[in-house]
C-alpha cells in the first residue's frame, strides 16, 4: 500500500438555494470577479441571473467571458487572462461543467504569467507557481473538477488536448445545486455518468497493485451510485435524488479520497484525450466506446479477478462463474449499460471517425515512453489494435 | 434530503515514515510548539523520540504537557493553556490517541479565552471565537478527532463529559502512521473499532430521514471495514493492512463526508458519555454494551428495515427473512461481534457499575429537552430502561 498526503481544502455548499451564499464566499477574495461561462445555457435556465443578482447584491464588480467551447480551447483561456490582467480580477468563478471549471482554472493561473499563451503553461515550456482563487458553480455531474487539481484545455491547432495540474487549482468554493442539472439531457447525463466511472476505473480500480480494502469498496459503491441513478435521471430528468446522488458521486470520484494510496494511471484517459482533441467529441461519449474495449483487449488470467470483482460488484454477477466467464460477463454488463441503458451509441465510426488518424493518435496516447503502463502494459500496436476494436 | 456544507482542510500524511514532514509543517505556524501526550506509551514505543528529533531538526521549541487522561480531564486542558499563555505558544501539537488530541483542541482554543477555566468554554459560559492551530500525530484508532471539529472532556468534579465544537477545531496537519498502532492493545484495538461503528450507527445510519443513498451505501462499506479487519488486527496487531484500513476508516467515519446530508442525532454517545463521566469507563466499551440493547429495546415496526438492512449489508443476513426475525438476527450478529469477536465484557455490572446512578444518568442524558430524539423518540423512562438492559 502505497503512502499519500489527503488534503482537500474545497469548500462546497450543496442543495437547493445556496446561492444565497456566493456573494459573501466571492467577496472574501476582493471585490473583481471574473464569470465564466458557456454556450448561454445558463442564461435560459435563469441561473445566470440569479448568479448576477447575488453578485451585485454583495456589490461586486463584475466581468464576464463568455462561450466557454465544451472541449475548452486555449484561445478562449487566453482571453480571460487577458480580461484578469486588463482589470485586476480578484477572483475567477465558473458557472458551468466541467470545461467552463477548467478553463476558469487555467485563466487564474495564466493570470499570473507574464506571458500571453496559457499552451506555454500547458506544456511545460514555462512554469507559474500561483493562481487567482477559483469557484464554481457547477451544472453537470461529470468532470469532478470541481474539487480536484487539474484542468483539461484543447489545443485544436496543436490537436493536443492537455491537463495542467497545480495545487492551488482546487475551487476554494464550489456550489452544488443538484436542481441546475435538471436541464442537462440525456446525452449530457449519459455521457457524465461515463465520465464519472471512468474516473474510479483510470485511479485505478482496475489495477493488480496492493491497495486499501475499504477504498475499493467505496469506490464499487460510487459505481453502483452510477449505475442506479443515471438512468433514473434519464427517465425523469428533475428527480432531485437521482440528480443529487450523480452530482456528489461525481465530486467524490476525483477529489483525491477514493484514489489516494492507490495508483492513478488515467489509462482511459489517455485513450479518449486523443479522440477528443482530434474530433472534438465528447468527452464520455468516446469513453464510453473505448473502456469496454480497452478491458476485452486485456482480458487475461492476470486481469480476470478484478475485472470479474467489478461485475460481481457492481452488476450482481453470478460469483460462481469461472474467472474468464465472470469478467466476459462483467464486460457484457457495462456495454449493456453503456449502450443500451445509458443509450450511447457504441462505435466511432458513429461519431464519424475513420482510421485515418489512428495510428497518430496510438502514437501520442503512447507518450514519451512509447507505452502505456498500468494495469497492463500496452504497446503503440496495443493501442492502435484497442482503437481499431472501436471501430 | 438536506443541504449541507462540506469542508475539511486537515491536510493527511498517511503511511510509514511521514514524520520526516512534521517540522516543515509546524514551522508554518511559527517556532513555538506545545507538545500534548498521554501516559508515556509513546516513549516506551520511540514515538516520542522521533518526535522530538523531528522538531529539533526544525528548530521548533518545544514545551511539554505530559500525562492526559484517558477520558481527559478539563483540569489537565487548563494546564496546558496556561502553559501556551505564559510562552506564546504558537501551535498545539498532539501525539496519541483521540484523549490526547481533544485535550490539544480543547487548549488551542482556551489559550485565547482571558478566564482560567476551560469549563466555562464547553459549558457555553463564555464564547471564545479563535484557537492556537492544532497538528496531531495519531497513535490509536477510534475517536476520528485527527479530523474532525469536536473535542470531548470530563469534569469529574461534576460528573460530566461534554463536547466542544469549532470550525478551527479541525487538526490542520494530521499524521497518521498505521504501524505507530501496531503496539495498541487487543483491548483498545476492540474499543476503538467499536467507536469508529458508533460514529456511523450515531451521524446517523440509524435512522428513518430521506437520506443520500450513496452515503448510507458508503457508511456500509466503511463499517463492513471495522468488522474485517479489527479481527484481523487482534490476532496480527503488526498487519499493515488491517491497521490501515481502521486508521483511514476512524478518520473517515467522523470527518463529515459520510453525514453531511444525514441527521446527526449521537444517541448512542449521549447513553455512554453519563457511563464514562460517572465511572471513568474506556468511552469505547460502554459503547458496545449500550448500542445492541438501545436497538433491542426500539426494535418495531417502523426502525426494523434500517436494523435489518444493517444486518444483510454488513453482516450478510439472509435477505430472505421477515422484517422483525432479520433485524434481530442483525443484532445477534452484532452482539457476537462485540462480544465474541471482539471479546468485550457484555454487562455493566462486569465493568462495576451497578444500578445506583442509572435514574441520574437517564435524566442528564435526556438534557434540557427531557428526551433523546432520533431514529425514535425515547423518554427518561424508556433511557433508564436500556441502562437497565445493559446491567
Amino acid at each position: 500500500m502505497e503512502n499519500f498526503v489527503f488534503y482537500n481544502p474545497t469548500k462546497v455548499y450543496f442543495g437547493r438555494e445556496q446561492l444565497c451564499h456566493l456573494g459573501e464566499e466571492a467577496l472574501k477574495f476582493g471585490k473583481k470577479v471574473l464569470l465564466v461561462y458557456g454556450g448561454g445555457s445558463i442564461k435560459k435556465t435563469g441561473l445566470y441571473d440569479r448568479v448576477i443578482a447575488e453578485l451585485k447584491k454583495a456589490d461586486l464588480q463584475i466581468f464576464e467571458l463568455a462561450g466557454v467551447e465544451p472541449n475548452p480551447r486555449h484561445t478562449t483561456v487566453n482571453k480571460g487572462a487577458k480580461i484578469c490582467k486588463e482589470n485586476g480580477i480578484d477572483v475567477v468563478l465558473a458557472v458551468g461543467g466541467g470545461s467552463v471549471i477548467d478553463s476558469a482554472k487555467t485563466i487564474a493561473i495564466t493570470a499570473k504569467y507574464d506571458g500571453d499563451d496559457c499552451w506555454d503553461l500547458i506544456s511545460r515550456k514555462a512554469v507559474v507557481d500561483e493562481n487567482l482563487p477559483i469557484m464554481s458553480v457547477l451544472t453537470l455531474s461529470a468532470t469532478g473538477s470541481e474539487m480536484d487539481v487539474g484542468a483539461v484545455i484543447s489545443n485544436t491547432e496543436l490537436n493536443k488536448k492537455w491537463t495542467i495540474f497545480g495545487p492551488d487549482l482546487r475551487c476554494k468554493v464550489s456550489f452544488l445545486d443538484p436542481t441546475a442539472t435538471y436541464s442537462v439531457s440525456a446525452y449530457q447525463t449519459a455521457c457524465g455518468a461515463v465520465d464519472i466511472m471512468s474516473h474510479i476505473f483510470d485511479n485505478a480500480y482496475f489495477s493488480n497493485k496492493d491497495e486499501m480494502d475499504m477504498l475499493l469498496r467505496i469506490q464499487e459503491e460510487v459505481l453502483k451510485t452510477v449505475v442506479k441513478f443515471a438512468p433514473v435521471a434519464l427517465e425523469k430528468p428533475d428527480d432531485y435524488d437521482a440528480r443529487a446522488n450523480l452530482m456528489w458521486a461525481s465530486s467524490w470520484a476525483l477529489n483525491g479520497f477514493l484514489y489516494d494510496g492507490l495508483s492513478q494511471d488515467a489509462i482511459c484517459h489517455r485513450f479518449e484525450h486523443e479522440l477528443s482533441a482530434f474530433y472534438d467529441i465528447t468527452h464520455g461519449h468516446g469513453l464510453a466506446i473505448i473502456i469496454p474495449r480497452w478491458l476485452r483487449y486485456i482480458l487475461n488470467e492476470q486481469t480476470a479477478p478484478r475485472i470479474k470483482r467489478f461485475g460481481v460488484n457492481v452488476f450482481g454477477v453470478d460469483e460462481k462463474l469461472s474467472l474468464i466467464e465472470g469478467a466476459e460477463k462483467a464486460l457484457d454488463c457495462l456495454e449493456e449499460f453503456f449502450f443500451d441503458t445509458l443509450g450511447l451509441k457504441s462505435k466511432l465510426s458513429d461519431l464519424g471517425i475513420d482510421e485515418s488518424n489512428l495510428a497518430t493518435m496510438a502514437k501520442n496516447a503512447c507518450g514519451r515512453l512509447g507505452q502505456i503502463n498500468g494495469f497492463t502494459v500496452l504497446s503503440i500496436e496495443d493501442t492502435e489494435k484497442i482503437y481499431r476494436m472501436c471501430l
